[in-house]
């Protein structure tokens, strides 16, 4: 399982509020049956890698529009197969280390 | 207010695990009086850029030692200067377009 | 056409150097018949943004080995559709706004 | 010695294009006396990490205007300490990888 942040936006679009874009490609994900968090610099996916990026895909293609003619995406894939890894065991482990 | 994602890892230390290495380096920015949210992919950091840039600095040069020699860090900075933005009021009016 | 900038590394192998698995992923791209440029801090490809996907996803896999259980990969998408866009003209275009 | 990349770039500002603002900042990287390559996707500086943050910090500063209230600054610094680095070995050290 891997664990991804995605961050996508458009270029271009007067004014500096964001949010309702976000809004729109988020949608896409909550179709899906991926389980996600959204954070207040990205959204951090978890699951099936391929699954992810298609879904990470469709999303980008979703931005663009009569309005929205340039797409700035970026992805960070943090793929570990040694262990099972989990969005939430990765803050776990973090924390465990700061108590001591 | 800016709000910055940041994170630090150490490159070419043995074994897959880093969370020795990512607690190491949130001691630092918990002495600090920023507020902060570590998330599964980083560092979530919010105030005074130039706080928040020379905390993020010290955390940099914390991490090396013997053992690591090279150090790689990323910083994402959001800077608004219309309105007040913090983390949470970026999440929830995302979340407010999200209900309608 | 997206221009697309790629950075793959793995995580937990000894010793900083990572020129070795640099060249690995690369090779995967060089097949390919996309074009791209090799920086000192990512590779910057360019051409159809399914297709570029698709060989980014294949040099992410490539680095996982006995010794490589952990992978970091990296990819920012930038894809402007109102009109043909290039590395070498997005350059070009600053250079010319440097001269006036 | 420090490898940094950055992308600075306005957001909310109309149309696609951002060439003009990219030329903007750089014009203060050029006053430094840092060594610097610009790519399609960002700016890679090498020399001081110190320096060239203190550079950054004012490129960031100098985007904000009447138009522009939101500006997205991205830093990713590879900074290796067990031997010298520079932009121009790490691409040749992965080259003659390349070529055996």
């Amino acid at each position: 399982m891997a664990i991804v942040e995605v961050s996508i936006i458009p270029l271009g679009v007067p004014g500096p509020s964001l949010s309702g874009y976000v809004a729109r490609v988020l949608s896409l994900l909550r179709e899906s049956s991926l389980s996600f968090e959204l954070t207040a610099m990205g959204t951090i996916i978890s699951g099936d890698l391929d699954e992810i990026l298609s879904v990470v895909r469709r999303m980008h293609e979703s931005l663009f529009s009569a309005d929205v003619t340039r797409v700035l995406t970026q992805i960070k894939i943090d793929d570990r197969r040694d262990q099972p890894a989990s969005p939430e065991q990765k803050i776990r482990s973090v924390m465990e280390k700061f108590s001591r």
